[in-house]
């Protein structure tokens, strides 16, 4: 309800805006210069395609190399699906990447490496608002898995309604963070509990396990496989089907469904933003993130 | 706890009819007649037979055209499980159709149309009553689903023990609510999630999903089908099966597994009649009611 | 967060021997003569093996005929199991039977058969403390089921982070308690649904069921089936997967997975102990268990 009446309560894009920079600006919002709404926006790193003839956007990601969740593009994600969700017109939103192979490689491990715990505090406030803007939306919303789809690519799929995945066995998805060293918080498990349930999530973290999109399919991290090239195509017509049933009704049911899962962090945000933190700062933490950064370089070496 | 006691606590049959009266009657409650308890009872809406040498009864629902749950009808089947609930030598009940077709297409629109406020409210009130005897039943329960089950019918069924499905690819089974412009609420929710788990429930509530027989049982909401003149008989052979079961264990279970999602109606019943009465007035919802019956009219004719 | 507070507060091994015999002591705790940690540990019941070379214990059942649960046996299973948690170069456990045919036949009736309500809250606290400790072990652990595994056998299966069964029909597995005239408490329950799901849980619960290797498989009551020699083996190369993640993300990802589970077995230890003994002390309770028993005395005879 307080995640519902805070959305409604904003009245333009300041919102999120102010409340992201809002560690760093100790209570000061800058003024923002506001874009008027368009039909088509597009940033550096988003390309949002709306079609009033369907009511449906396409949001494509296109942050050069893999669509890694920087605070930078976290804040691009939330300002303009905050601006869709403001837009009675547009009802159902695909989700989906214009980079290739990958939906999205998750978050940016720079901005955990080598920062101040102000700046991780910040960034992880942008992770909490992408998830609570997308998990809780009004609109229909479908996940197109053009490519792998790691941890926070895999959470920002399970916040949609619907996912469609390419049926490409070189991609895969799922919540790896342990792999890393790291550890997925209470609400991207929460999540993931209630999309696949119990067990398999428990094996899934502990693990930090990489489905491929037919064992996704199989327990249920996905719900449809299709060629590649008719992952969009799938999805707009997917989306129709959504887009029949009444908006109200939906939108009742959808909170009804949701609502627990998203107090869950609404009243916890805090202690969750304190604890990654704490977390993430840490020497032996610090140093397995270096151990991976190492090994990503020398890969592309 | 509430309710079990609240069961325990009734000496007879008047408790369900006063309580279900009560909203009209400003805590009058009205002599009620009551029938000796027979071995089978026939009243205009409902055939129980009720068979002492196995302990076990079998609910026959005869409400023309499709056994929609009107408040009448709904009231005689609480009296009629309330009765054999305080049977002590009856151990368990099977209920199943006598109409041709359809196990019962759910809450009775016409209760929801053009009614006060008040009429709205004991209506509602009858639902949850009915929910809350078959759910907490320490009857062992099994619906014997010989034709088509949507929405309240679909509940009906979700509040037993174990269901048995015709093989008949006409028939569906599901909470289709949002199709209506009309939403499942919290309990409903709750009964099916404790069925099919949290995912397949939102999916199917938010798109108002009828499932095939063969869908039904892949997602587990029917444990079995057998062909249409085998459901009966195959309830009656699988009932032996859950009688073999000591009952204070059997029944003890079932109240442990079951009594949070009670309490929850149970100290909300209130709220959820208001919730109810609120949403189904309004005037957008009371014209998609409208819209749905004509063109059910128009179907027939 | 009590329990693992409590875990790490025990400066040897008197927690769980005080905490087991505090019932019947008074308050007063006899002092304890604890051996010195070993690599190999051999009690009367139970083998300890453990290899520092791959951080893996193999803990061995052998309590004749089939390793039932008595006060004694699950004294002897927890002093080790809290023995192996502090020695921090032990990272997976692995437990097996090392009796024929049987993994463990679950709690011993004779524990719970014409005794004093003393003696039976003592055996109960000890079954919980069991639990307990598996439940919220922070080493990997495997049941590597090489025999039939019913009730406290299952639950002591459950426990475990990853279930491996020996592929033959003739083994058995599941929480069948109310065959017994006897229920299952509420963190067998939580501990089953946590793994199945609610539906299955609610199946099996209700009607005591056994499930085959093939079945267990199916639901979700076991992850893997391999031919019987391989079971062991199998579990060895499974832990070395498990051992690859880094532990202390392994760890704190159970513990969110298990704690509000726990948690609620451990706010609510004596009221579940009172509920047992009042249960268990029953008339007509202990005379089900005594047909049980003399039935079982007829099938060796």
């Amino acid at each position: 309800m307080a995640l519902r009446a805070c959305l409604r309560g904003r009245r333009g894009l300041t919102g999120v805006l102010s409340q992201l920079s809002s560690c760093n600006s100790h209570g000061r919002v800058s003024p923002v210069l506001i874009a008027q709404q368009r039909n088509n926006s597009t940033s550096q790193k988003i390309q949002v395609d709306f079609d009033q003839s369907t009511s449906v956007a396409v949001m494509r990601m296109q942050n050069p190399p893999v669509n890694s969740l920087s605070l930078e593009f976290l804040t691009e994600i939330c300002i303009n699906v905050e601006k869709l969700e403001m837009d009675k017109s547009c009802r159902g939103l695909i989700i989906t990447s214009d980079r290739p192979k990958v939906f999205s490689a998750g978050l940016d491990i720079l901005e955990m490496y080598g920062k101040t715990p102000e700046r991780c505090a910040e960034f992880w406030k942008a992770v909490q608002e992408m998830w609570l803007k997308l998990y809780s939306s009004n609109m229909a919303t479908i996940a197109a898995i053009n490519g792998s789809s790691p941890a926070g690519g895999c959470l920002m799929s399970l916040t949609c309604d619907y996912r469609i995945m390419a049926d490409n066995p070189r991609y895969t998805i799922g919540l790896n963070e342990t792999l890393l060293g790291i550890v997925a918080p209470f609400w991207f498990k929460d999540t993931m509990v209630n999309t696949v349930g119990n067990r398999t999530t428990e094996l899934a973290l502990q693990l930090g396990l990489l489905y491929s999109p037919a064992e996704a399919l199989k327990v249920g991290l996905v719900d449809q496989l299709v060629p590649e090239d008719q992952v969009l195509t799938t999805a707009m017509k997917t989306m129709s089907k959504w887009l029949a049933i009444p908006d109200h009704a939906r939108q009742i049911t959808k909170s009804m469904m949701r609502k627990p899962t998203i107090d869950r962090l609404m009243s916890n945000r805090e202690s969750d933003i304190k604890n990654f933190v704490g977390f993430i700062t840490k020497g032996s933490v610090q140093k397995s993130l270096g151990m991976y950064l190492e090994m990503l370089k020398k890969r592309k070496a």
